[in-house]
């Protein structure tokens, strides 16, 4: 897609500095983009690259205009990076597919199949399945019986959604993801694993995306929930009764134990373990790495982990690590030996 | 399915209190259940849940009958949870696959494949597979060459078995698990990585579950050997010649490392690290995100990981972690400087 | 395949002692070898298993020669382990598939495939894509639009591709690994997350091997870059814009956030975690289960992480890591106070 300077600042409510007829086809960085590219200014570290760049127009701050080349329109919000966000939309708006089923895949004809949706090749779509308008399935797709998915939701291929999965409208689904697989629930009898079939279903909001290879368990009772807009990395593991809070994002690797309740608009680093039955406040943002073993009720930011060193070095340490109390304890102790002796 | 209080008191060994002939149809939490639903008490915090749910039976203690409300049948056992287990199997039965094999399935001429086989759109199937009794594939398979897959084994969508693999009976293995991909192997060519062949394959027993997205290499030369029971969840990792011990059960994002054995009965928490070349015994619980760089010996509760802290306060004692050695040693020192100071 | 000793002491550049006319038709380890097989002695601990392995040759070392048996043939070079590789390459030559395209195979018109390639059964190969000579796609893998894919390179089953991805020759790709799915990427408004299109592609160089279900994401503007000779074991995430130095080696189940730079020839362990927009240096080696929070500018091994110990004791050493900080300051207090003592 192609828009002028004053067309996207329109649209996005931007204001203006400059050539507002330049024609702008595509986005890049300050140092790589050519002239009838769109760049964005996010901090103020990239300003020297701002006055060297060769793009004919730059998303900005007002604060940043005086560092602005004559030939380059500023396109001025308050923030710059939701603003390239929003113009970058624009100008590589989403692939459109065409309606139609592949030859090759197989429909359950029971399936309700709205006549604007596109299913891919060698896709599977099982009986009672319901494709709302404008969904989209790519290749390899396998949607099991009673699935529902809401308007303009795109799964991307090789994608396994089970039986008992709503998917909202608006949300995209990365390849390899895996959402109903059974929660994994077993009863022990004398060593021996009985296993508890897992009832409950997975319910997925509007606007939240799942990333490759991630897998949501469907509940043992109840469902697994992620709620509108929540956004989830690759690799994730979202384990039986979770419930996720809107606008919550979670990055790659990490892992929720079953039955946690995470809430809403939560920040949540990649490699995270977060173990089951607690719950997360409302805008908790949690480092990457860091284990959570028990309930945050409050917001705020909470890492845990520790320091990388040389192996040499390290190891001393990690050896220490079991003596932690002890060394506490007799800290302590000596304390209270120099303070007898102040008080004699 | 539908029993009645007494045909499930009959078929799974419960004492009885109550009406017998009411009958069962699904199972719910005790707050949840309405009429005509079983549900269970595992444990005495949910007291209080007993005495106003609406089940119609609920499995229990015999030190629980004293609250149980003079509506509600007793179902009685000495673990409440195993027999929820075992009721709900009854009720929610596995389901059943007509036999038969989708006409876009693609089975080599020389596969064997018991007629009483289920075989999903899209799967492949390769020369001198073996389908035993009522084995179940769904849609998206891959079994390469050779593959044996014992009776009544189920794989869910999008399943990959390479060859030189053997799957037991009663098998569950959820969507995108891989199993059997070239394990992790090569020496060292000055600098450039020379690939070992990995000529041994996977082994997996009797009642065996694998979750989603779970991938086990075959062994370099000897089998990655997978136990009658094991239970693993999704997204773990089992590097080459691994080999886990019966009924052990392992939780989500869990890692093992080439040639590690590990015990029968063991319960391996998420997001635990386990390296190579050790052995951890029987009956060895490890706590979730624990990491494991030493073989276990003996049976009993073992764990790592440090604590979740607010990031400001987390901050400070992540770099005196660096220290730990010298904290160590300086307070040793101190000790031996009071001892001589009071020896005086 | 089949040589004799002294076929394979030609090929491979090994000096022999010992009958060469023997044949050799496998490989196994000294204890498990039979004659007709061939083994090898990496470590001076497995010397015993030599005298009385029943292998009809074994590689090993010079200084080894002492050791071995009248009847073995030694086949001697500087680094068995490496030795072992080449020679069990000779003997297990990757299997080799006949060009064509399975009839279920679904190939736009407008893809360019060698003759000679192979593509098998439930593919899916999309507009443009351009597959070099002996490249082999095996069943259930998707290719989408644009993708190249360089000679001898191999599709392991039900591998996704997405479009902008290049890969080179002579690589091999597990099942279950997606390629090309989208950067995790929004800006935030006012809660709300909005996403930024992720533009850039992924490129893989030669001789690359990606593990089963392992994810590689491509670039938000610029591309993700696998270089030449790069090892990816399974189930690991490579986030937007990470680029990876040649020959670097990275075990299961790491995650590396984005736009991290990891140098050349580095070996990083499993579960390892690195966080993004840092660069580590040519050379470095990273044991399991490290955390990685800042960028590592010189050669060497790093570590991080604290010990396994019993649930119990560890439970008090873990709750004191959150007084380590005031533990050290404590101390250093103590010292002091000795220190004017001593002084007096």
């Amino acid at each position: 897609m192609k828009f002028t300077a004053a067309q996207l600042a329109e649209r996005l409510q931007f204001d203006l500095q400059g050539d507002g007829d330049v024609m702008l086809e595509g986005v890049n960085d300050l140092r790589k983009a050519s002239p009838g590219e769109l760049s964005f200014l996010a901090s103020a570290k990239y300003l020297p690259f701002l006055r060297d760049t060769a793009a004919s127009a730059v998303i900005m701050r007002t604060a940043q205009l005086a560092d602005c080349p004559p030939g380059v329109t500023a396109l001025i919000t308050s923030d710059p990076y939701l603003g390239y966000a929003r113009a970058a939309q624009l100008l590589y708006p989403p692939r459109r597919y065409a309606p139609g089923i592949h030859a090759s895949a197989v429909v359950d004809a029971s399936a309700s199949v709205d006549e604007s949706v596109h299913i891919g090749a060698h896709c599977y779509i099982g009986a009672g399945v319901a494709l709302e308008h404008s969904v989209v399935v790519l290749p390899g797709c396998v949607i099991e019986d009673g699935v529902r998915i809401g308007a303009g939701t795109v799964l991307e291929p090789n994608v396994t959604l089970m039986s008992n999965v709503v998917v909202g409208e608006g949300c995209l689904l990365h390849s390899g993801a895996v959402i109903g697989g059974d929660g994994f629930g077993f009863a022990n009898d004398q060593g021996e694993w009985v296993k508890i079939p897992q009832l409950g279903g997975v319910r997925i909001g509007n606007d939240v995306e799942i990333g490759a290879n991630t897998t949501i368990d469907r509940g043992a009772l109840e469902d697994t929930v992620i709620s509108d807009g929540v956004k989830l990395d690759n690799l994730i593991q979202i384990a039986h009764n979770v419930r996720i809070g809107r606008d919550t994002a979670i990055a790659g690797c990490t892992g929720i134990a079953g039955s946690t309740v995470v809430g809403e608009r939560c920040a949540i680093g990649g490699g995270v373990g977060i173990t089951g039955h607690i719950e997360i406040a409302d805008g908790v943002m949690v480092t990457g790495r860091s284990f959570v073993a028990q309930s945050i009720p409050e917001a705020g930011s909470y890492s845990s982990e520790t320091p990388l060193q040389p192996t040499g070095k390290w190891r001393r340490n990690y050896l220490r690590y079991r003596e932690l109390d002890d060394i506490a304890r007799r800290l302590k102790k000596l304390e209270g030996k120099l303070q007898e002796a102040d008080d004699e």
